[in-house]
């Protein structure tokens, strides 16, 4: 399906639904909201589907945009979402309406009646910005939005999935005024004096092996206790003991309950994380992965040492 | 001073020595390697002035592009320097000598016979990449050292200096295929072991003020002892605790030695950095200032706090 393709069908629609994904990123969201502004830009009326996990790092982007519950929408655009597992519960209803589907996952099921998936767009950002060029004009109200949903979606152009194709569609929206150095800080320059806290305990734990090439760090409960620490301080977290210079296989323990530990495995230097995570039960990515442990920190600790040594034996 | 003049330039000349700055950072170092690369694609023979205070973090783009001690150049080249007073001692004899002068910050004292200075340009590198339309091919050789002289100074695309035009230019570098993800990999996402221990420990020993938005973390000699930290470890620590969410006010202590400190102020909230910094003998910029102060790091911090009460009062 193409640009021209999709602008057709929505030429044609109106009282349109759009849906965003479980655990809400800034792609997913990014995209419904730029989408609803280029509708409404041509005069229709289009909502997004309230979506309850948004958390407040995305509060300030979706005043006034989530659908009153007494809107009866006539067309229902689904926007970043790869699979209907990924709906949030309110969504199901939609499950068999999905009209459009605009993705960028590779995995992408293709459940929507038309579906435009461009596996090789960093961000379905990049995908949505080709929709305005055929369907209206650029403005700050869907610049912002797609800025947001590019930028997060790539680490501020940092991941491997940034292409020229990211920095030019980034140049273009920079171009409409938007304040792009706010939303950096916003989303990749601020953290919560909770997360320092816990990052600061987790530098101060982590333990490196094998002449520093494997790190460990431990995310324990009494940790999140003494900080009254939520969930949300601890997203993503599997990328901090990677991060340290000379490190190729770093390990995050998250202890779940007393007894039961979660493993990530992130790998840069080769090994093989699925193997890896597979000795214990677990899968992923080659490198990315993971696995529970039935035990104590520690005893997740020589787990995943003893299947790290014993994957690396097998490959020499 | 365009493009194609500084182009006609380097075409009439030959054994070309190029300087970099004092603790030199990717722009100045990245800027000289393209233009070496560059001028060699011509035909020419160029070098770059050693610079003893390049760092680790850089020796894999330097390797092979620092002058033997037996070149006797014949034209000389300065890149993003901004003032003589910014030469590496080794350069002072060329004091003199740079015919041609290119730099994009805006105090720019114009030593140059030749000055190419255009301040609108978030990197040097942009400007050099113009250079490159001109008088050559743009190839991965070039790009390379151009994409860690953007990306350096616009901390990956994150900071207010970003335009619409470095996006483009990145892209452009991208497109040569170049392995930006291990740049990005290397200058943004690796931090030393110390450095990461540094880090938490102020985040332990940080405290908030003002209901949160008033922050002072402290470096002081003994944490610095305790990890074997060096100066590098160190390196723009002044940023780290202006991340934290919600505050506005970010002081930074750095114990000098006993009795003697360094402190640096960063403001995204509206306060005068330069006005709470004069009180104590200091100056700098409006968002960034900073000052010396007699006394222990508790001296200091009541010092700075009073400074920051006093600006505020007086803004009411």
């Amino acid at each position: 399906m193409t640009a021209r393709e999709a602008a057709a069908l929505l030429r044609g629609w109106d009282q349109i639904l759009i849906l965003t994904h479980r655990r809400p990123d800034g792609d997913t969201l990014g995209c419904a909201l730029a989408l609803r502004a280029l509708l409404e830009q041509a005069g229709k009326t289009a909502w997004l589907l309230p979506n309850r996990e948004a958390t407040a790092l995305f509060t300030p982007y979706l005043e006034g945009a989530f659908a009153p519950s007494s809107f009866a929408p006539q067309h229902v655009v689904a926007v970043d979402i790869a699979s209907p597992s990924l709906f949030p519960e309110n969504a199901l209803p939609y499950r068999d309406r999905v009209e459009l589907l605009i993705d960028h996952h590779p995995s992408n099921e293709g459940f929507g009646r038309h579906n435009w998936v461009e596996p090789d767009k960093a961000a379905c950002g990049e995908i949505i910005y080709e929709l305005v060029e055929e369907l209206g004009t650029l403005t700050p109200r869907i610049a912002l939005p797609l800025y947001v949903a590019i930028s997060t979606d790539t680490g501020c152009f940092q991941y491997s999935n940034t292409s020229p194709n990211t920095h030019r569609v980034a140049a273009r929206l920079m171009e409409t005024g938007i304040d792009a150095f706010a939303v950096n800080k916003r989303h990749f320059r601020t953290k919560s004096f909770k997360r320092l806290r816990l990052e600061g305990m987790l530098a101060a734990e982590m333990e490196l092996f094998q002449e520093g090439t494997v790190a460990i760090a431990a995310v324990t409960l009494d940790m999140m206790a003494s900080l009254d620490a939520h969930e949300e301080d601890a997203e993503d977290i599997a990328a901090f003991a990677g991060q340290v210079e000379g490190v190729e296989t770093a390990v995050t323990i998250r202890e779940l309950k007393p007894g039961e530990c979660k493993l990530s495995v992130r790998t840069s230097g080769g090994l093989n994380a699925t193997k890896v995570c597979a000795l214990l039960g677990g899968g992923g990515h080659a490198a990315a992965a993971g696995c529970t442990v039935t035990g104590s920190v520690d005893d997740a600790k020589a787990a995943i040492l003893d299947a790290i040594r014993q994957v690396q034996a097998r490959s020499k």
